[in-house]
């Protein structure tokens, strides 16, 4: 199978398992909230963090069905972000994958509970015995995730990106502050997403810490090819406002580097990605498509 | 020991333990949002849902440090939920025990954050060994927790609140819906904090019940006393703005059963709560005070 094929046929099997949480689990909860909920999350997104969560599962033989549960509660968070990074008082976004946000389809406090609704009902989701018959799993999954999405990682990362927006402008110098937020921001759900795979194996402490270290290249790679396309991509094709960032003050490798320093830096993070692979031989091919991926996708 | 000196004493340990969990664990976090994440947790409210962990656990023969990280956790979901639902698009609160809410200390989108970052680290604290050496009874908690706080709990009773606002003004015929949001916006996460302790001791089904079933009960005593606090009582005791729900056009006990009506309910929901605790004997002595103290408390 080619990766865009893959890609495919795992963002089918996630949005069937995210639709079917959404409608059994959340069958109790007020209809408007519950509506939200399944705007912000079902009919679009390329689901990549599942992809992630289901490939390395795959590197250890477990089928896409064993990773569905942990897929659906990372892409969960990850829609829930969005919810909020989105909202007035953040980056006032009114438009995401082509669609009116939540706050603007429903209302801002609509938008505030669906995203709070979606981080909740993503720890349910993991803590349930579907997402992994060994409760001790179960644990370190939640653990992993809270980590990553939590102060220190990817809630950290947008405060940060808020603050570097009251400062003044960037230069070289700041590389490594951009390099903090954007491993917060981006890479820390990335990098947990690539080592949820040897979590639910529980493979042996090396090939998960390669795994997470191969997901914090990945997920740089992934902000870098990100900056990249909002300097240079068109509006039309990633489907929201572009040079917004540059335009905000925002900090980006862009804006540090410029764009060939940018470009040079990508390519340096997937060569270090793949290498992170080596171990898992002719069965890491997919990743290795996915790492490439990173720098061609035009949305 | 009487119960203000009980209270105390649990509030005491709570503290302590919220303050090495916001200090050690939160040290990689963004000084802005960690300050602001401390300001909305340490300092001042009455710890009453980790006094009811720390009870509900001494029932079972647990001492308060069993159940001390349990308690944290859900003390941490509840100050996210009085921080979100102070916003500007929530309530619009300016005022929290007497002090200005996290929005107009630091600003709203760290406000958003700081909230985000609290309810995440509530499970964070859950997932971690700390909370209990058997992963399955973590699990549990996290289920529980996620339940409680989720969109069919307390995010979902926040949204039928403020949908309940845009509707015509209520009378005895909307007891019910009144009913159904309090339970899941106050209930759920008190009914949970009673039945932690008996997951925490792996207590028998029918011991589970029972102390959920208290813990409804005691929920909804507790919104009752609320609601006639809020109507009666005057603002420099409570240390915020009173008849506030009333001017929303909020749906409260009050609104729909009159004082005499709500006092009656809060009387009955009482005396069903302490039935609850007969099979625990002396035991309860502190949890059937507790009941008692719902209708007596001025703040």
């Amino acid at each position: 199978m080619t990766l865009p094929q893959q890609l495919r046929t795992n963002a089918l099997l996630t949005e069937a398992r995210l639709r079917q949480l959404l409608s059994e689990t959340v069958a109790d909860a007020p209809p408007r909230l519950a509506e939200a909920m399944r705007y912000a999350v079902l009919g679009s997104g390329k689901r990549f963090r599942p992809f992630l969560v289901i490939e390395s599962a795959g590197l250890f033989g477990l089928a896409p069905e064993a990773a569905l549960q942990v897929a659906a509660a990372v892409e969960l968070v990850h829609c829930y972000s969005l919810v909020h990074d989105d909202l007035p008082a953040m980056d006032d976004d009114e438009l995401r994958r082509g669609r009116p946000t939540v706050h603007i389809a429903f209302d801002e406090a609509t938008a505030i509970l669906a995203g709070d609704a979606l981080l909740t009902f993503a720890f349910e989701v993991l803590a349930h015995p579907d997402a992994h018959p060994e409760a001790i799993v179960r644990c370190e999954l939640a653990l992993g995730l809270a980590r990553a999405a939590g102060p220190s990682g990817m809630a950290g990362g947008q405060q940060l990106d808020l603050d570097a927006e009251r400062l003044p402008r960037l230069d070289a110098q700041d590389l490594d502050r951009v390099r903090d937020i954007q491993e917060r921001k981006t890479g820390a759900l990335i990098a947990f997403s690539a080592k949820a795979g040897a979590i639910l194996a529980a493979a042996p402490p090396d090939e998960r810490r390669a795994l997470a270290e191969f997901g914090r290249l990945l997920g740089a790679a992934f902000q870098v090819a990100d900056d990249l396309l909002d300097a240079e991509g068109a509006a039309a094709a990633v489907g929201k406002a572009t040079g917004k960032d540059a335009a905000a003050g925002k900090a980006t490798y862009v804006s540090v580097l410029g764009v060939e320093g940018a470009r040079e830096r990508l390519c340096r993070l997937q060569n270090e990605a793949i290498s992170m692979l080596e171990r898992f031989g002719g069965r890491a091919g997919m990743l290795r498509q996915a790492v490439r991926y990173v720098s061609t996708r035009t949305s």
